[in-house]
């Protein structure tokens, strides 16, 4: 079939908030052909997306996104890696490149699943797609009494594992983040497995993590996630020496396979957590989960936004029996989960598993779509590049 | 005095053709405060880096550039570095932003140099300008014997150094590749220095590139420059092992310091080429250079564009006597040209020194501008984030 139309969808809440919530917008993007259609989403910054998929070239490697899909033939996996290829090379010199073709590779994918009746990981080469250990994914609490009551509530919806992350941590000292890590193990319970995120705070001062790794442990933190910059790899590394118990996780920023492998290699982290809305979609998601496997290091999913970013993220190691965890996104904004008519319940066992449906298997809710939407206009010399699509085809 | 406002213009040659000629379009950015105006450019895809001064915030860490710029004050360069920062952690999730700041970053320092009557180079700490031997940067000829041609001419407009980069290298096979080395030795003589470019040809496949090296070798090649994906460390460090002659040169795609921290420590290039428009401006490039000549690498600057971006990107080594080679745009599109009434001269000499002037010390023509000048104009529900500024204030 030929990719006949690519359609982007900015959605926002009406209040977007500094928090690091990254549900409060959404870029959906709506691919078609043959008849069919698939949905995916890009992650992060959505208007700056849409201009990286319609902007004029700037010479001949830094074409718009647009250039090496629009028209393309999609009969098959390796039609997504042509085409993935010559994004990489056409776009080299745009930087947002990855983030606009991860959206618009998950619908490809999606489509071709449609097409053929196969779910996306069984067109990636797995014969089973394995439940994982859905974790549940806040922020923590702005005090600690807070993060208890998040942790309890986490539990009482019937998870297994809770991860914690950003907020206050590093922005004071060491002992309130202290009462922070034990309030949130105390309101999970002692059986439960307890995740702490950082957010990059401490750049690349070895020190200032390495002065919480006691706590980390006393609190029995299964993982330190983001202590550093994404590219402080030698920061990475110091860490991860001096954390035998306490594994590194990161990765979410990865916006290319290399990355995520040199935080591999380089890094030391013992988990690996790829967003396939920045990546550059599923593919390179899978290839870095072939990479883990081979090194031993345990590949997770970041998802942050709905259930269709949760499909798409799951669908690269749905096949992998022995990496469980699943990050899962506990309390999104109204529009992260009403985008989708499909969900992953994961109340009671705390189980997920990519479904066993054509392409992703989540349904958009396109009229519950319309009140997020936002109308965007981009035009260079009178022409409109870009006008907001209609959401009915 | 407060940065009172920072105005874009996109400028783009009539027709815009797929070489990989980066001079086809820009985009320049004004900053005023305090009486005073500062000049820089973002290298690649000026709608997009635009779109991320301008987005609405996604979230705490997803917020547009110019949240981080716009009403701060600029007094010294700490203040630079603390606008850096912010950007570099709350738009940590929107990848466009360090091409955006990086023209910002520019624009400040050519304005705290004008307020302070201080080149660039001397608020950065260097008490000397030291001249570079320029090198005619131009595009391989379709035929060896074009590139002949263009050797010879860069050779009598006084270039004592010459680089030929991408067009048909690694397209056809290795006698085609080597016809053009040889061509481009004979147009220089023996005594000019040739240094090739492949523009990523090779991706990472190390067997491709490591074939040419004997031909590299044979026409006394001083570097061979990006033969792979920006990210491919472990190809850069094989090939780097089976090339002891010619050095590897790379480093142009760095949009942030660890990368081009990564190309050195881990993929054991020769010589590390910033380009201050896209690695996040002037500071960046600094920190990069210190890093070099602390591992006994060489700092190149990467230019393809104007004179404006050639004199920032200049001042980061302006200082290191020992540094010498500098990328000099050699047949620029007219626009690149003409957007600046000063002008570096390499002839004779072929020598080019960061100017002993404020701030940058490069003025813009602005009347020259005017027919490059692109109309664009992006909203968002009907409120218009940019529409192209006047040029005149």
């Amino acid at each position: 079939m030929k990719i006949e139309a690519v359609d982007f969808f900015y959605l926002a809440m009406p209040q977007i908030t500094t928090e690091a919530d990254g549900s409060q917008d959404a870029l959906l993007v709506r691919v078609a052909g043959g008849g069919h259609v698939g949905w995916g989403e890009c992650e992060a910054s959505p208007l700056v997306s849409i201009a990286a998929f319609v902007c004029p070239m700037s010479h001949g490697v830094c074409r718009p996104v647009g250039a090496a899909v629009l028209g393309e033939t999609l009969d098959g996996p390796a039609d997504i890696a042509r085409i993935t290829a010559r994004v990489a090379y056409d776009s080299m010199d745009l930087l947002q490149a990855p983030h606009t073709f991860s959206g618009v590779e998950m619908a490809l994918w999606d489509l071709l699943g449609k097409k053929t009746s196969e779910p996306v990981w069984r067109l990636l080469g797995y014969r089973r797609s394995f439940s994982k250990q859905a974790y549940a994914s806040q922020l923590f609490g702005d005090t600690s009494q807070q993060t208890f009551e998040r942790a309890q509530s986490a539990r009482a919806a019937g998870f297994s594992a809770v991860k914690f992350g950003w907020g206050p941590i590093g922005r004071t000292d060491r002992q309130a983040d202290r009462e922070q890590f034990q309030a949130a193990r105390e309101g999970l319970g002692r059986e439960a497995t307890l995740l702490v995120d950082v957010g990059q705070i401490w750049k690349d001062d070895v020190e200032a993590a390495a002065a919480r790794l006691s706590d980390l442990e006393a609190a029995d933190a299964l993982w330190l996630e983001e202590p550093f910059s994404a590219g402080a790899l030698s920061a990475y590394a110091a860490l991860a020496k001096r954390s035998p118990k306490v594994k590194l996780a990161g990765g979410e920023a990865a916006h290319n396979v290399a990355m995520a492998e040199h935080l591999m290699l380089y890094g030391g982290v013992g988990f690996i957590q790829i967003d396939s809305g920045r990546i550059g979609g599923i593919a390179p998601s899978k290839k870095v989960a072939d990479y883990a496997v081979a090194r031993g290091i345990t590949f997770v999913n970041h998802t942050f936004t709905s259930h269709l970013a949760l499909s798409a993220s799951l669908q690269a190691y749905a096949g992998l029996e022995n990496h469980r965890l699943c990050e899962f996104p506990f309390a999104p904004k109204p529009l992260a989960y009403e985008m989708t008519a499909d969900h992953f319940s994961a109340d009671g066992s705390g189980e997920v598993t990519a479904p066993d449906r054509p392409g992703l298997g989540i349904e958009i809710d396109v009229p519950k779509l319309r009140p997020y939407l936002q109308k965007v206009e981009i035009t260079v010399n009178d022409q409109i590049l870009y006008q907001t699509p209609d959401l009915v085809t």
